[in-house]
């Protein structure tokens, strides 16, 4: 006698902090939720916290302890997103359908115990998915789980995007709609090439390298998490009803030589000068490096020139001040000249899951920028990757050359009306 | 080889919403529990939310639904207190003593499952006991538990006061400090009564009448709680190191005849005029009015006069929307001639152990009234309270003749400096 569920679509679908930015944005995703459960969907909601309201939570931790230790930031900042599930739940139940907020404990998230950067272990949905059957919207708080003792944990930044894919994924749901201030993933940031298109669809492999190059749009855990278990991601924007871009398997025949392009300025380029070149100075550099947990992204090491060698690597400048000491004990312990930091280099990335059968596109991107009169600091590849180091002020000028001679043009124009203004104004706040 | 516990002091201190309005508070609070711990006390702390948030919930939970489930308020406003918690921890931390935050599930605080006005019905304070024997200070968030369902409760308006009470019975502290921004309860409010004394200790009893009667110094539950325990209150301020007031079993000895007066202006006198008298209109009426969850304080009927009688009562201000269908129904069905509200009115009750073995202080009481000038409007009594209900613009004065006549004056002012600015035009403007 059980009801068919099968024939049932079932829905997870996530809002970021600007959806939820005040009460009538609350609102009005609510009635995004009921009208999808309206039209016969099982719904799980997954919410981030409202508006800013994780970073003054920060800034509360900070003005009582400089260091707030991690198991009690964890349960400060998790507030934020159960303060989202249980208005979310009201403003649901304030247009008739039944509601059930879940924290993370209550949706039975596990996670490693690693507090600020958890992650996520087990999915034990049998509450979430009893609610469901009663006809209910189920609320989850984002980026937030328990560990087996009990302490609540939290994801790290974006945490909510790994939530939402997460329950998709234990729950076998038919899409993972992500909603935020953008309309989907492009081919280029609009707002430096007009002429950028919207991509209907994008593989894994491709959100992930974009992501890994600096587009904002989805976080790269949950597209990592959404790639194991084959869940399609629909991301959209949560003021509009047209349809974004999915992020799922594609088949061979539809891969685009080059999908999207990508930029990211929070990079420097730190380059230690005529380092005596012998056998395992890069691992003597980069295991000193990584001792101080600083990322490394791109690294370079020059031919030897009378027994001295260049090595360079980008790093994100917020890890700048941690890294500082280690180099200057690094230059005085390998007897290298001096280190050098340059803060306005820009990454520009080109990718595409064609590229794995044209062997000649990093040669046309090195023609275009030549043709420019661009120079090339640093080149790295993937297989479905090329991104090249230049100064930061030819960025836009490099963004739109390539855009244009790898035929991503649209014929219209980006309608920057699409964002409302204090989105947009966000955003370029960020730099994004 | 167990450490020998039962020669450290053990403590649990309870700050309200004030006593942590913003991050120095916050510190200096901290400081306060780092103190005692250095002292060698164990320590538990409980926390209100910080400063109004609290109401901010609220408001924001009305922003989305005018009527918000109650569930999700509870999960909401819980949150208030989670902040509280986290953030003291991080505060004691920062002095260099290891702290752990236990919300209300963490801390095994069970409760009903009666959402908004939950009762605590068992504490499993296990994790607690052994955080304290580790020798950290373990701050409890307030106001909250759950149920045997997992879902989480709140305590109803005062819960803080109420959960640091029971946790101090359940972990059988020395004493429970509740801290706010009087200095322990008086013989009169300060603010009207000039020359009103601070009490070194009251009873249980007296402390229950006060705070029905109008003295807003502790919530009327905790104490039942203490009672019932016999958990020792210290009340006290949160702004100065002064001893308070300690609310505990007293010898007959001790106890004064008027340990204090209290008044509240906050209720209204409803008459019900002219009501055909039979047997059973007090039950008709009453029970009605009970019907509609309106609460009643004081009843009177007089005298029955040519067949008819007046059947009056007070109940809150904040009740009267409700009442008023019911009255003007009840008024119909009985064939009375109308109902008339006064909400100018004031009840002043004095209290005192020592009643109990001294029969003649009402009249002393209506002899001080009668000797201002002052009518009675209703009476009512206890086996240690007398109140009377005047008319409201009397109530400084009558409190005033009160305080003196029975020999409570003070040889010293109070002096309001003893507030702050903000604390005094908060309570100012609550009206207590």
């Amino acid at each position: 006698m059980s009801p068919p569920l099968t024939t049932t679509p079932l829905i997870v679908a996530k809002f970021g902090g600007t959806s939820l930015a005040n009460p009538q944005r609350v609102r009005d995703m609510a009635a995004r939720l009921v009208a999808s459960h309206a039209q016969g969907a099982r719904v799980v909601a997954v919410v981030s916290a409202m508006g800013s309201s994780t970073d003054e939570l920060l800034k509360l931790a900070k003005s009582v302890n400089e260091n707030p230790p991690a198991r009690e930031l964890d349960r400060l900042l998790a507030t934020g997103e159960q303060i989202s599930m249980a208005v979310m739940a009201m403003a649901v139940e304030a247009l008739g359908v039944n509601a059930l907020s879940l924290s993370g404990r209550q949706a039975g998230i596990l996670t490693t115990g690693a507090f600020n950067k958890a992650r996520i272990a087990d999915i034990h949905a049998d509450r979430l998915m009893k609610a469901l059957d009663k006809g209910r919207i189920v609320i989850v708080a984002g980026f937030q789980g328990i560990t087996t003792d009990g302490d609540i944990t939290t994801l790290g930044r974006g945490g909510s995007d790994t939530t939402a894919v997460a329950i998709a994924a234990a729950i076998k749901a038919d899409v993972c709609e992500i909603y935020s201030d953008v309309e989907g993933v492009y081919t280029a940031d609009p707002r430096v090439v007009p002429h950028a298109c919207k991509l209907d669809t994008i593989s894994y492999d491709e959100m992930l390298e974009l992501a890994a190059a600096g587009s904002g749009v989805l976080q790269m855990r949950s597209v990592e998490v959404a790639r194991n278990f084959g869940v399609v991601i629909h991301c959209r924007s949560a003021f509009s009803d047209k349809p974004g871009t999915l992020v799922k398997e594609t088949s061979t025949m539809e891969q685009a030589i080059v999908s999207g392009i990508a930029y990211d300025n929070s990079e420097a380029k730190i380059t230690i000068r005529a380092v005596p070149d012998r056998v395992g100075i890069a691992a003597e550099v980069f295991g000193r490096v990584a001792e101080a947990n600083v990322n490394v992204d791109m690294i370079v090491q020059n031919i030897s020139e009378h027994g001295t060698t260049d090595i360079s690597f980008t790093t994100p400048i917020s890890e700048l001040r941690r890294l500082k000491p280690v180099l200057a004990a690094t230059v005085g312990r390998l007897g290298a000249r001096e280190y050098i930091i340059d803060e306005t280099i820009s990454k520009v990335s080109l990718v595409g899951a064609g590229m794995k059968s044209n062997p000649g596109i990093a040669a046309r991107v090195f023609r275009v920028l030549a043709d420019s009169g661009v120079n090339i600091n640093m080149i790295s590849t993937s297989a479905i990757r090329i991104s090249v180091v230049i100064e930061g002020d030819k960025t836009e000028q490099v963004l739109q050359s390539l855009h244009t001679a790898f035929g991503l043009d649209s014929d219209e124009l980006f309608e920057e009306t699409q964002l409302s203004g204090d989105e947009l104004a966000a955003k370029r706040a960020k730099g994004r």
